[in-house]
């Protein structure tokens, strides 16, 4: 299996172990654990679970609601994922639009889906991006994109929006969907995003896609039902998951985003000199057991 | 399910029959039937299709390869989709690697990564794309990305490309994937790219993802035979399914690019201004029933 293995080995997730320390790796406090309240875990029916960092510090109203909704198991009763459309997303929530939002949760929050001033990008991709003027890094693990005096974060692969209906809904938060193929960045700017899927994308991206329009479901059976999601706060503290991002503000993360840039022999016969946001998310891992 | 219908409804397939024509909107012969000799279809076990348009003019020796691998029927006995790769590709061909290649198979052709001179793009995006300096399309609908002195085919979601080892292999084309994921565009210029999914892509991207390293599945039991790959030409003539690519060398085709770049109300509040490649691939249809 050896050429089949070598075939496409550029994306490997886990190298080698290195036998001397690269400019690129990481130092042991370079990452840096994610709180219980920003981590979200949806169990679906079969037992897959599906595991959201929200981006609490960048969508505060929007993930106010889904925290409120978590804790009143808002989802546990009748949410399923009710869309996949292939090439697109996977949405999940309340299909039927008829269940009442619990109390304390804002039916249509201000447009979380940009923002001025506030830090600036700690790193940045080399090239333009087609969708912003800029492209880069929070010092807090975040993919940003930007023009010049807006930020927001990017419709990447895994990224976690706000469904919504026409402006001026911003959505409740109720439903939200997941980037499954060419990240969708035209949504960029005009959707809340609130979160990342850190663990368990595979779950909705393997789902059948949906043969009504728009890869919404034809019936109610081939939904997949939600069994649960909980703030990882809510869970008691031993079942709690853990999970740590790479911090951004330090030499060895510039040096990686060169790796992601510039992918090196004996595979690649070319470098690329370039890389967009989507193909160079900050790495996101299950905090090691000590 | 208004709300949740209008909710992500820009990517729509099928937009509502225009009242009026639109600038975009493609005149009857802006669609042009692809050769059934660029047509490959590929039958899983379960039943499903998979059609691949072959890149001829612009891979000639590996899609060369191709055509004769499939006359001599060689992925019909034993061959499998062996490897899907979350966020990847999902990958075909001999996972023994030990089938002997069929009379006239190149075992290595030239590499065909990417090309010089030759036909300049008929039309082309906004942007700079990240990685190239433009990013654009043949005439005769395929997507394409340059440098000042070289073209190649971008890596974009559903296009084929043919697995290699190391360098200076550049693969038989008896193994191949297809992009199930963000675009990985790192692997432009360094493989051979033959071809694009038009059809029935999802009987791959939904395919359960392997455990082992880079999403190769550890089992035999979980690969996905192949039970038949033909050229439209092969079949019986009545069987042939039959392919249109839209015209590109035209204003309405320029219009269309302007369309993807900026989508418009009442969904969307703020345009993007660019798009990239892979977020504005050339339509192809099936041809439709006289």
């Amino acid at each position: 299996m050896i050429a089949l293995l070598l075939a496409l080995s550029m994306q490997a997730a886990a190298p080698a172990a290195p036998v001397t320390v690269q400019p690129a790796d990481p130092l042991p406090a370079d990452w840096v654990t994610i709180p219980d309240d920003e981590v979200l875990v949806m169990t679906l029916a079969g037992g897959g679970t599906v595991t959201v960092r929200l981006a609490a510090g960048y969508a505060p109203a929007h993930v106010g609601n889904i925290r409120r909704l978590a804790a009143a198991r808002w989802w546990d009763a009748g949410g399923s994922v009710y869309r996949v459309q292939d090439n697109y997303v996977a949405q999940w929530g309340d299909a039927t639009e008829k269940k009442p939002l619990p109390e304390g949760v804002v039916a249509n929050p201000p447009a979380e889906y940009e923002w001025t001033g506030g830090a600036a990008p700690v790193a940045k991709l080399t090239r333009r991006d087609p969708y912003a003027e800029w492209a880069g890094y929070s010092a807090d693990g975040w993919p940003l994109a930007g023009s010049g005096t807006a930020t927001w974060l990017p419709h990447c692969y895994g990224m976690v929006g706000v469904a919504r209906d026409l402006a001026p809904s911003t959505g409740s938060g109720g439903d939200l969907y997941t980037a499954i193929g060419h990240a969708p960045r035209a949504l960029d700017r005009n959707i809340a995003v609130v979160g990342r899927v850190i663990e368990g994308i595979e779950r909705l991206s393997v789902l059948p896609r949906g043969t009504g329009d728009l890869g919404f479901y034809k019936t109610e059976g081939e939904r997949t039902a939600i069994v649960s999601v909980r703030l990882a706060s809510d869970l008691p503290a031993a079942e709690r998951p853990h999970y740590q991002y790479r911090a951004t503000a330090n030499p060895r993360f510039t040096a990686w985003i060169a790796t992601r840039e510039n992918r090196t022999p004996p595979f690649f016969v070319v470098p690329a000199g370039g890389a967009d946001i989507c193909n160079a998310m900050p790495p996101v891992r299950r905090m090691p057991t000590p």
